[in-house]
């Protein structure tokens, strides 16, 4: 019996057979794993063995937004979409914003489980709790603006809202990404999984409203919870008036914004180039996701040359890296145009990037050679051949086939050692801070169940000095294995779950946010909450993924840095003389583990803990 | 009294003030001109004085559907534009189709008269008759179907529709068109009159109902309508199934594709790499125009190299012509990639083409050195040049700014005899017929109003052999006056005023045109007409517009064609030999003045013929 904030149900729609099967949410999974990411994670640890082939039949790609979405709870028209990765073979979660999310509410389900594989290309469209497979074989080959805008003239619905995948999608390219409107799932592939299933696009619309237990109550926390936004000094006026592009000026000033692939951090910080003063040249207006105050997405126009009047939703700052600095681009419209052309390609910026920067490095050192390239001068800095390698990607042609799956297979292909300048953790890219100077920030790459990623337990403790009480010496090891296990939880339990915009994790205070999810939680669904058990919600869902990857494989040994991290001091700039060593990261992960209460040889969860968090099923699951 | 088929309502927007008034659409107007081009036109001569800078703020830029729009009465979305043209220095009217056009109707007009200039940058937003302005400072270089997005983000609502321009328009090329959806007002660059104003963008929405005189009547005259349109082998099956790029396959049989600049027509002739056979690889799909059964326009994808996953709506036929055929390109990807950029830039397709086809001939007669153009390789076939130059052209980039207001201007501006290598007729570039075997077509193009148009009055007899009873030799000069006539005043009546699609032009038999249309407008608007009302008010439409000429100084000298198709015989092909000598041209003219009850010696309108017509006031007004 739900109260509010679910629609209480789930679909399970199957591509083979082209059946939809709406089932009920228990209200277990609602209330043990909140919704979102938790979901996923659930599903995903119960019915997708050890050893699936990720762009298989058998993985299971789903959708799954919160009991916030579809509320009048600000920033909470998130979605995630979970599977297992192709590009890390771990648990594979993204999330995405903008309007898709809350539409999905309103079509009528909590959560999509996507199975199978259909014959033919494909789109999925739900209205209303009505499900229908429709042929997507004009749409195949297309890309992600025109896709979304061809299937609302097909529907004759303006109002539909679209998550698709490019040509990278289609291609099985394992840094493909899904887009809704100019957003992204962007990482671990899983625009891939799509693909595998020969799943182009997912259409939402409805009018389904979703319920609240205590509106009374909801109006209170609300006003709690948007109290504690108003106090972040990164919500306002950072993120709402410069976006997050602006983190290019602090992270250059703090000599960690990555350089030529990481071999150039501190030396090669482009501000005059590329940070905030050019940016606002370039600005032209914020875009907002449903129901969002802040709106930190800063639309972009390139100005110059052969890119003059591309627009991009950001490039967010994590693009402005990956486009900018990791590939020693300083051109800000040739940056702007390969977001734009990733997100029509279906490439997920970041890895597409960094791969990029490995291809640059390997040509540099003489290891492509021209030949192999297909002509293209591949050099840090060259941004038209940037872009031009980002199309081969996305269509696997030429050098952009090698390149395709992202750093860690092209190193395996291309041999020659090349692995050292493969800059990935578990196979997923490295995001945009050279953690040399960020441990807590190296800590959390090395230990996210999805590999290198920021959005998994981000130390904003370290980057923007809040939330408050964790004041941090960036360059210290002690500490973090405490800080990162908060960081991790708190950040699935009332971001990824509720399900709500991680950015929210910068409010000022660190115990607000447990309080505030306990506090609309309640509001919402009717269900009792108090701020432990959110902090334990995230706890479980992390331990369960962290099992689920243990299933597959996964050891201590896999919880590690690029050697390039741990081996060369940075030389230049504000964190010049640091680097993350060896017995500093093994410092951190004993620490780690030890506050997780996971095994500290293996990194794996100990029945006890699993039991503590009502997961002894998965302990029983692990050891068959 | 309105009964049916109007608003009864226009509205003047004057930019300059930031006002808008509202007023009553004048019955007798209504009755005289049916609506559309009709409307345009009247207001234009009534309006606009004789030596109007066309890119200055005395100009004014009239939107008018007609009462067929937004009725049940298929392929009526439609709307014209009109203004005096910066291209001609004429009368520019150009027709669009899409959803805008009923979409403007429910907003609660029959017509827009847009006046004045905006101080900055400045969108208009029409909802139900309440008209804004708006700032379209972020909007300013943004291509069109990104601006069409953001607009409807801004507005939140996505049902808005948007018609506006791109780059092109707002740096006033002469050859820059209007934009709605990805369809396009497209000729006589009605676009930089848009971007003279700093007129980004319109923007409609609304649920005004239109009225209907009789339903009854209306249900058995639609009934005719649709039959009439389903004898037409052209509509069914070859536009609905290719659309109008079949027509390439006809007209390089027929010999009079043009080739390279009309230099090769006959000889160029590329049907096995951009004919039917090669074009259906790439569709995939047909979009519709609000309320239209057929759905000539064919999605086409381009597949190979840099071209691959670019989506164009078309190209139609006078594309696959203007950056195939013309420029010797025949690379089918190539043309589509061409069109959407077109499209995305607000550049008119054909006038670019046949641009970038006179810059090529230059080019290889040495005229244009690589110097000159920036190290392009301006060769006829270059696929890589010309999409390049379309993008110098919208931006005004070296060699793109001389050749960015079409033929007429870059010859005057490059001299040396270059003149006559541009391709125009009143400096209108010419469409995709090389009228030296298509005599009619040539007739139309010297003495439509707006210049060289083939939607003034397109000779389907001499292309399709169809309306039947005009059977002609498309070679003779003989009987091109009366039949030129006839096909500009039913054009004119029954397609460009109601408004409907020209392709009703096509319709198998010529009476049931005038007829249909008498007896639609009966039941629409309650207003009495015989089939022979109808063809007066194209006859009456076409003498205002050729009075406006007049008044501007065009005389019969100005009714003329390209030098080389005068006396340059076709070389190769179907329709080798073949040319419009000046004696063919004058006897087509002697012969269309005479049936005009023009004046032969001067090709203005006689004082007789204005009075018969009811336009005594404009005998007046040309004489003061």
């Amino acid at each position: 019996m739900y109260r509010g904030g679910y629609t209480g149900k789930i679909v399970r729609i199957n591509l083979t057979d082209q059946t939809a099967e709406e089932g009920e949410l228990p209200l277990e999974i609602a209330r043990d794993f909140i919704g979102g990411a938790g979901f996923g994670i659930k599903y995903l640890f119960d019915e997708v063995k050890a050893g699936t082939d990720p762009l298989g039949p058998e993985n299971k790609l789903i959708f799954a937004s919160g009991p916030f979405s579809g509320t009048t709870i600000p920033c909470a028209s998130r979605m995630s979409v979970t599977a297992k990765s192709p590009l890390t073979d771990a648990v594979g979660v993204a999330l995405t914003g903008g309007y898709f999310p809350v539409e999905l509410k309103y079509a009528g389900y909590d959560a999509l489980i996507i199975e199978g594989k259909a014959e033919k290309p494909t789109y999925i469209w739900i209205k209303n709790g009505r499900v229908q497979f429709r042929s997507a074989k004009k749409l195949w080959g297309m890309k992600t603006t025109d896709c979304q805008q061809i299937i609302k003239n097909d529907l004759n619905d303006q109002n539909v809202r679209i998550a698709c995948i490019g040509p990278a999608g289609e291609n099985l390219s394992k840094i493909a990404c899904i887009i809704n409107e100019l957003r992204a799932a962007g990482r671990k592939g899983l625009g891939a999984v799509m693909g595998s299933k020969n799943l182009k696009a997912i259409a939402v619309r409805g009018n389904t409203r979703v319920a609240i237990a205590d509106k009374g109550k909801l109006k209170a926390a609300r006003g709690e919870f948007t109290k504690a936004m108003k106090e972040s000094h990164v919500l306002y006026p950072k993120f709402s008036k410069l976006g997050t592009p602006a983190t290019v000026d602090l992270t250059c000033a703090m000599g960690i914004f990555p350089g030529k692939n990481f071999s150039a951090t501190g030396e090669f910080a482009p501000v005059e180039k590329i940070g905030v003063e050019v940016q606002e040249t370039r600005n032209v207006g914020s875009e907002h996701c449903y129901g969002c105050p802040v709106g930190c997405s800063q639309l972009k126009m390139a100005k110059t040359g052969a890119y003059a009047g591309i627009l991009a939703e950001g490039p967010e700052f994590e693009t402005m890296y990956s486009f900018g600095g990791v590939t020693g681009v300083d051109n800000i419209d040739a940056i702007i145009a390969a977001d734009r052309l990733s997100d029509e390609l279906g490439l997920d910026t970041i890895s597409a990037g960094v791969t990029v920067a490995f291809g640059m490095e390997l040509y540099e050192k003489g290891i492509l050679s021209t030949e192999e390239t297909g002509g293209l001068v591949l050099k840090f800095g060259n941004h038209e051949a940037m872009v031009t390698l980002l199309r081969l990607m996305a269509f696997r042609e030429g050098i952009g086939d090698l390149l395709s799956d992202g750093v860690r297979v092209a190193a395996e292909k291309i041999g020659k050692g090349t692995e050292k300048y493969a800059m990935h953790v578990k196979g997923l890219e490295l995001p945009g801070y050279d953690v040399r100077g960020a441990k807590a920030h190296g800590l959390n790459y090395a230990t996210s169940y999805t590999g290198a990623d920021h959005n998994r337990g981000y130390a904003f403790q370290e980057i923007f000095g809040i939330p408050i009480p964790h004041e941090v010496d960036r360059f210290a090891p002690e500490g973090k294995g405490k800080l990162t296990k908060w960081n991790q939880d708190v950040c699935t339990a009332t971001c990824d779950a509720p399900t709500m915009c991680a950015f929210l994790m910068a409010n000022a205070v660190p115990d607000t946010a447990t309080q505030n999810t306990a506090n609309l939680m309640e509001a919402v669904t009717g269900l009792k909450y108090t701020p432990e058990d959110i902090w334990v919600v995230g706890e479980r869902i992390n331990n369960l993924a962290r099992a689920f990857n243990v299933r597959e494989g996964f050891t201590r040994d896999d919880d590690t840095l690029p050697d390039r991290l741990m081996t060369e001091p940075l030389k230049e700039g504000a964190s010049k003389g640091h680097f993350i060593s060896k017995s500093d990261l093994k410092q951190m992960l004993d620490e780690y583990y030890t506050e997780r209460g996971w095994d500290i040889n293996t990194g794996a969860p100990t029945r006890a803990k699993l039991t503590e968090l009502g997961l002894e099923y998965v302990a029983d699951a692990m050891r068959s």
